[in-house]
Order: structure tokens, then sequence, then C-alpha cells
């Protein structure tokens, strides 16, 4: 397939990478510094603007950082709306707003595309690996077309809804693992304030009711103190952020998510932005006074 | 062995008649109504106060609702400490206050007997299978003596630390269940009022980041509308008020627990307070609107 | 003095109507239906777009309602930004974003103009009787050539420092009015349903360290569910939403104030959007049960 | 009269010292080291024990720490209860529990005696010159007794309603200023981290909707960082600790008030305990990374 792959950072490129290996022909935009030659020597070719990227695509995939940086691509100057052509399908796989995303299907419909949004969750390691698990929001034809490409990217691609239903599962996902980390951090810092072994309450409660892939790994992280991302506080503040906002448009109140949204600012006021996002552990035990 | 079992409610009866089917004496207080006849059927012998059913016991097994229970038949009149002989060992596997459970093992200590605290967790389910996590604090001589028993009521029994580490462990456990709760609750009532279909979102999102057995089994119980308990809010929330004077006492801030505590008040002013804690979800939905 | 007056709704129409009083020309913009002849007949001059408005203005005042609507009356096709003069001093008293004030200043300044944000508080009422508080920030100049303006709507004028500061003051003035009101009704609820007289609570209060304006007015309100606005909650969540979106861009943890979002959007859900703010008492009544 | 005071720290000795002033006749127990002999040199009689102190008492005020406190000297060994006279007055000004005060009152009644709650706000400063704020429940003929007495101790005498509505009150006055306390120190930091005067805004507030005695007084002692007590962090934790206790035995959510105790947690986790309750100021800045 004739593919413009926009944005090409530390998702986007080996996501690029791996479609380029599937033996796909890719049109390259937005090449992140350093990335760009790896790509091309594997057989991707460079375009200077999206428009030129999307030119004479089947298929135009986005993997963008927010909100108004899909609208630049799709609908700025020298965006894909200026030479979209008739019939090609977007599939946006940032993590962005679903109302936008509604918004944003709808003129690309009325140019006479059609759209899917396809976020992902994994990380660097789950695009390397081609095992992302991709949620979907689109038609169930767009989707049965995109199916091949998403299944070259993805292990577990679920097609939840109608345009929109992908960005909702993926803010859901974001609230249950942003709370779940902070209920984790509370946790575990009781046990070391109390002055028992976090390590040994974290194995003995892997297996009953409060086992999940966050008490797991990020537990683990909490527990050693290590914080390499992964998946950063700064990017998991914004996704926050996102779910804040489309709940206030929705009149839905959210507690605990706001309060995970504030904790992550401390976070980043701290100096622990750039840090997995286990790290919000620090927070909690700095306001418990545990400087250690 | 002969031991003193004190405290036979939903969950005693069931783990007095396992430790009789496993060959145990058991000196039986505190028999719930209607619970009586079985259990002396089986071979228990009923004793009319904690300090008769405690005299001649090698081990004591404590099993009552909160802190000021367990003080009571521990150190009430007729309580277990005015016939306590010494090398007993005590084994209360309520779910209280660590802080008081450091008090009452040293005054047990003091009256010449040993003291483990034994919480569990699993349920009634988990009381009648034989099948509870059991988290354990006390000394590893007295862990040691206690295990064949334990191993009678549980399938995983976790020797966590010194006397009170158990109990730190089963409020770190009931912490990282409640906030877990919550945060699925806001998650999927997300997804409901977006429009999109919480069944597919939760069957996406579990494999991932977001996957925990809350979310499998809770989240399955939030969607289906399913609140026999389980496990009842009410009690739920009696454990988190163990965690915030907890941590009071500390001097720890545990906001998201604090909030999640709140909001189980609000659960039982609804009229949730014996459904099972996954309906901390309707709680989420009135907030948001949601009638239906 | 040649005033340009954009936006003439709730507070806008008399504020323009008492510089039309005070003997000032007025070109009238954006005029909300129903408003327009009353300020025609006083004096005021109709104009098709913000920038025939502005085209010989000395002053631009602009009042609308939210920061898209100030960036597209001053920047967007037909705004002040195409007719702006030379010296021009533009005086923004709309309630928006602190950070997209610097740069809407940035973008006046480049223009050839002079900028000023001025938001206001004191409601419709304030805005007849010409009794508002004015939050100003901006050039000691600019703020002294349009003291004689702002004396005639408002009674408080305070200079808070350079451009955005008067946006701060307000976002500070709202985050501490919430807060406040959700306070009271945490109190006032509480009082109630321990059984006591919330009347004589208040009354007791009152002249102590709990003492507030809005325990005074709002407390009273409460109490007699007297939920005419004054200040829709609907208006005052806008307000919380600029509060926690300025606070995230500096990385700052609100945790109260995006509490009291949250509840707001609650009471919006509960259909009390475009009642008094003092309304946010129902929905902790709610939470608590008392549906009375 | 015939006084027992019981009770004389630093609100007790003050108050006791204005009673012997205004001519009463005072019986001293539980005097704190230092405070006995000025008022023994000002005509007080020494007792040895609450139980001697109330023997030939008509009215018996208790002034002590917390709940089990009174509970202690009432029902203790050699407490009140064991002494009292038919018909005698107690006089509860200590600030406790609701409930318990309702119980306390029924056993005091049942021993032939008389109850008022009457617990104070003023601190210190108000106790020396006579003029706390007394919020009293009781019996109207009680109350009346007491009068007398609560002017010489206070300016503005309160009843409120039955046994317990004056704690009742006393907890919603606590609910009140911690939560505007916080509500004034995020307005605050906010201004400071968006880079304007504190001062300034402070300033302009007062006297609109955001006015309150918190941002007259406590938001002077924030933006000077005078935090010398005043009222201790301390204190008023205990204080929101009564408060979260009593709204979950009535099945109510305060999750402001929820918030503020946990923040009061951290603040005594960061070594501001003692400092007055204004410094809760400093945790939301160390949330904000200020740490000048």
């Amino acid at each position: 397939m004739r593919i413009a792959f926009i944005g090409l950072g530390v998702m986007g490129a080996p996501m690029a990478a791996n479609l380029l290996a599937a033996g796909h022909q890719l049109s390259l935009s937005r090449v992140a510094v350093g990335r760009h030659d790896a790509l091309i020597d594997a057989g991707g070719e460079a375009a200077d603007t999206a428009a030129a990227a999307a030119k004479d695509a089947e298929v135009v995939i986005v993997m963008v950082p927010d909100t108004p940086d899909v609208e630049e691509v799709l609908f700025g100057t020298e965006g894909v709306a200026e030479s979209l052509q008739p019939g090609t399908l977007v599939i946006d796989m940032s993590s962005i707003s679903p109302t936008a995303t509604k918004e944003f299907a709808a003129r690309i419909s009325t140019a006479g595309g059609h759209y899917l949004d396809a976020p992902v969750s994994g990380g660097e390691v789950g695009a390397k690996a081609g095992t992302l698990s991709i949620m979907v929001g689109g038609s169930t034809e767009d989707f049965e077309q995109a199916r091949p490409l998403l299944e070259v990217l993805g292990a577990n691609i679920s097609h939840i809804g109608e345009v929109g239903a992908g960005q909702t599962a993926k803010v859901a996902n974001q609230i249950i693992v942003a709370s779940t980390i902070e209920a984790v951090a509370e946790a575990l810092t009781f046990v070391e304030v109390a002055g028992a072994d976090p390590a040994k309450v974290r194995a003995a409660l892997l297996g009953g009711f409060a086992s999940s892939k966050i008490l797991e790994l990020h537990g683990e992280r909490m527990i050693t103190r290590s914080f390499d991302p992964g998946f950063r506080i700064r990017l998991h503040r914004k996704d926050l952020n996102l779910a804040v906002s489309a709940a206030t448009e929705l009149d839905l109140a959210l507690p605990s998510t706001a309060l995970a949204q504030q904790l992550m600012n401390a976070a980043v006021a701290a100096g622990d932005g750039d840090a997995d996002h286990s790290a919000l552990v620090s927070t909690v035990r700095r306001l418990g006074g545990v400087t250690a």
C-alpha cells in the first residue's frame, strides 16, 4: 500500500519502520532529527510537507503529540486536506480529544476522505516490537480496510465503535492507569512509613484483588526507584488534561482523575516530568515527608 | 490442636468449620445466631465467654469486626486475657488498626502469651474454600507455629514482618482496591457518557497497562449492574477509615484514599452500603447525572 | 472619548450604557438581541463589525465570554486588528486566560496599539450600578489613561501589575470564591444532617474566623434555597477551567480548585448550571443523600 | 458561684483567671506546670483530682484537648462523676465529638447532673481578653443558668440548639476555616507562580466576594511568612479528624474537608505542625516546587 506517514517521533519512527519492513511504500513527513536516515535507507521517501506526503497515498497515518498538532497536519497550511484524494483513508493514531476527533472526521469526510481514530498503548517498547494495543473508532468498512496495516503495528486490535470511540477508550485507559499508579503509590508509601517492607507487601498482594499490571510492573519500579521511562509523567499529564477537558464537556465529575492530574503537576514541578509515571510515588513520599 | 475460635460471623464460621474438618479441637465463642448448630454437630464445643474458650487453648483465633471488638474479646470482662495460659498463641485474623495491634500484642506478651496479626482477603468465598490470602505480622517462630493452621484456612500465606505488619499489608490492600474501583468506575462512566460501549472498552483494556483484577471482575459487575456482595461497601469503608486514621497517626497524606472514603460515604448515603463495592460506580454515575 | 465597545451581553450592555451616560461617544459591536435599541437611543452608534467599530476609536473595550471570543474579535476576520490605529488602547474586560492575554497584548503592541487586561467582578448588579471591582494588568501609563473610564464602570479599581496580572488576579478571585462556597456548603450540610439549625450556626459563625462574604450572602441563599443568579455555576465553572489550565501551564497543583471544578461539573449535570453558584450546596446535599 | 475548673492549659488558664477576677470561687484541677501559682495567688484553690474539684461545685467547667480527655475527667477514676452533686451543671468547653457529647450528657443526666457543650473559638488571644465566641448546645434553662459565666469568658455567646449542637457548630466552623485557608493558599500561590504580586491581589480582593477574615488575616500571614501561632496546624488537624469522623458516622461525604485534612497531614510531616494554620500555604508552595 502507498502510505503517507506523518509524525516520526519516539513512537512514529519504529511504527513506520515496521510498515516498511512489511513491504509497504511510505512517504514520510515531519521526520524527527536523526531518525531520517534509517527510514530512508529502509526504502521510505521523504516529503517536504504533509500535503506532499499525502498526495498519492491510499492511507494517511498521523502520529503526532496533541490535538492542535493533528489539526495542523490535517487542515493547516500545506496540510493533508490540501492534497487529499477522494477515498483516501486517514488514520489518526495520536492520542487526542474525542470531541475534536469527531470534528476532524467530519471535515475529512466533507473533503471526500474516510477517517479512523486509532490511538495506541504499549509505549516505545510496543511500537518497536509491533505489539501495541490499538483502540479504533470508525466505520466497520474502514476498520476492515485498515486492519492489515494495524496488525503490522499491534498485537491487540479492538474496534470499539464509531469515530471518536477509539480516543474515548484511550482516555479511559489513561484514567485507569493514572489512578491505579496513585493508588499503588499511596499504598506502598503507607507501608514504608508504617515500617513494613513494601517489597513483601507487593509480593503478598499480587494474585489477590489488589493485583494489577501496575502493581506488578510500576510497583516494582517504585520499590527499586527505577524511573527510566517507560511513559513520561509529562505525557501522561497531557492525557489527563484531555480526560478532564473531555469530562467537563460532558458535564461529568471525575474527582479521582482530576486529583491525579494535580499530583502530576506537582511531579513535574518537582522535576520528575521526564521520569516514568511510576515516579508519581516520589510526590506521595515528599508529601509524607519521606526524603530518603 | 486445641483452638479457641472467637467470632463466628460470615467469615469466622466457615473458617472454624475448615479447622474442625482438618481434625482440630475447637472451643467456640461469640457464635452468631444460626451458625451454632452446624459447628457443634461438626464437633465444636460451645463456650459461654472468650475467657472460657481460651482457658485450655494452645491457640486462640480471633475473627471479629473492628478494633474495639478485638480489644473487648481480648481484654474486656471475661476476655481472653483473664484465662490466658503462658505460651498460648493469639492469632488475630480481624482487620483492625496496625497501631492498636502493636499495643494488643504488647499486652498479650506481658501476660505471657504470643501474638500474630493475620488479616485475610478473599471474602466469604475464600473463607469457605480455604483459599484466603493471609498477611501475617509477628515473629518467625510464632509464624512457623501457626503456619499449619493458616494453611488450612488459606492458599496464599505471607509473613510480612513484625507484629502489625500483617495489618499494614491489609490496609495497603484495601487502599489499592478502593482507588482502583474508583478509577475503573470513572473510566467506564466516562465511556458510557461519551457514547461508547463500556463492555468493548473493558475488553480492549484487559491485557494492557490498565489491566487489573478489579477491571476484570468488578468492571464486569459495573457493566452488568450486578451488585450482590462480594464485599460490602459498608465494610470497605470501615477499612478505609482504618487507613485514613493510621495514615494520620503517621502524618501521611493519602489524598486518593481519603477521596475514596468520602465517595463510599456517599454510596452508603444513597443506600448502597450493603451492595458490593463495585457499586461505587453508581455514585460516579449519579454525580454525572446518569440515572438510567 | 471615542470608544469602540465590543460585546454587549448581560455585563457589557449596562457598562456601555454607563459610558454613554458619562458623555462618551460609543461605537457598538456584537450587540445582543434586544439590547440594541436602548443603547442607540442613548446615543450609541451601531457598527457592523469589530473592525468598523474600532476604526476611529481612541479606546477599544472588549467584553465577551471566553478566550477564543477575544481572539476572534481582536484578530479574526473583520476584527479589531484590521483597523487598529497606532496608539489605540485596547482594554479587554473579559475574564480569560492570563497566558493568552500576554500573547494578545504582544500582537496588539506589534500592531501599534496598547493593551490592558481589566477583568471585573461584581456581576450584573455591579455592572448596572457602576460599582464593579476591576483588576488591571498593563503599564502604568496605559492604566492612568484608562482610569477615568474605569472609574465610570467600577468602584474599586486596582492596578495589579504587568499585562496578564489583571487576569491572574481574577483567576485568584474565582479560586477563592469557588472553594469558599464549597467549604460553606459542606459545613452547612454537615450541620443540617447532624440535626442542628444551619441558620443559627451561620449567625454564630459570622464575625469569627469563619466569617466571609460567601458565608454571609451565599450561606443565606443556601439556607433559604434561593438560587436565582447572581453568578451562574456554568460561568463559574468556565473560570475554574481557566484556573486549572493556567495552573497546569505553570506546573502548579491546585487540588482544592480542581475538586471544586469537578463538583461544578456534577452541579451542571444535575441541572443546576444556570442556578447561582451557591447552588453547589445542592450537589453536596445530594452526595449526602439529603433530598428534602 | 462555686466552680470546678478542670484543664488549665493555654486556653483554660486565662479563662479561669477571668472567672476569678469576676469574683467566682474556683477549685482547680489538672493545672498545667507553671500556671499554678498565679491562679492560686488570685484566689483559686488547688484540687488533687477532678472528683475533689467537683465535690462542692455548682458548676463544673471542663477545658481539655480531646474526646478521650473529657471522658477521663468526667467518668474515669477519680473523675467528676464520682462526686457529682444532684443538680450540678457540667459545661464542657473543649472541642470534641458531637456524638460522644450526646453520650456524655446522657450519663451526666443519669447521674443527676445537667450538661452543656460550649466549645469556643478565638484562640489564646480571645481567652485572655474574654472575647471568645462560644457555641452552646443544651436546654434553654441550663443555657440561661450558664450565661453569666459565659459572658465573663466570651463576647459572642450563641445558643445553637440541643446538647451536641455546640460541638456541631464548632465542627462547622473548623471545616470552613480549613477549606478557606486552603483556598486562599492556592490562590496566592497561583498568583506568585504566575509572576504577579500576592500582596496587591489580596488587597484588590478584600471587599469583593472573595473577602473573608481568612484572606484578611491569614492571607497577610501567608504573604509575610509570619507563622507564629495563632492556631496550630496540629490542633486544626485534630478538629478535622473530628469533622471527618462525625461526617462518616452520618454517611456524609465532605470531599473538600477530607482533602484539607490530608494536606494538614502533609504540613505536619513537613515540620509545620506547630506553626499557625496559615502555614498550610507552605504545603501548597512545596507542591508547586516553590522553595524560596
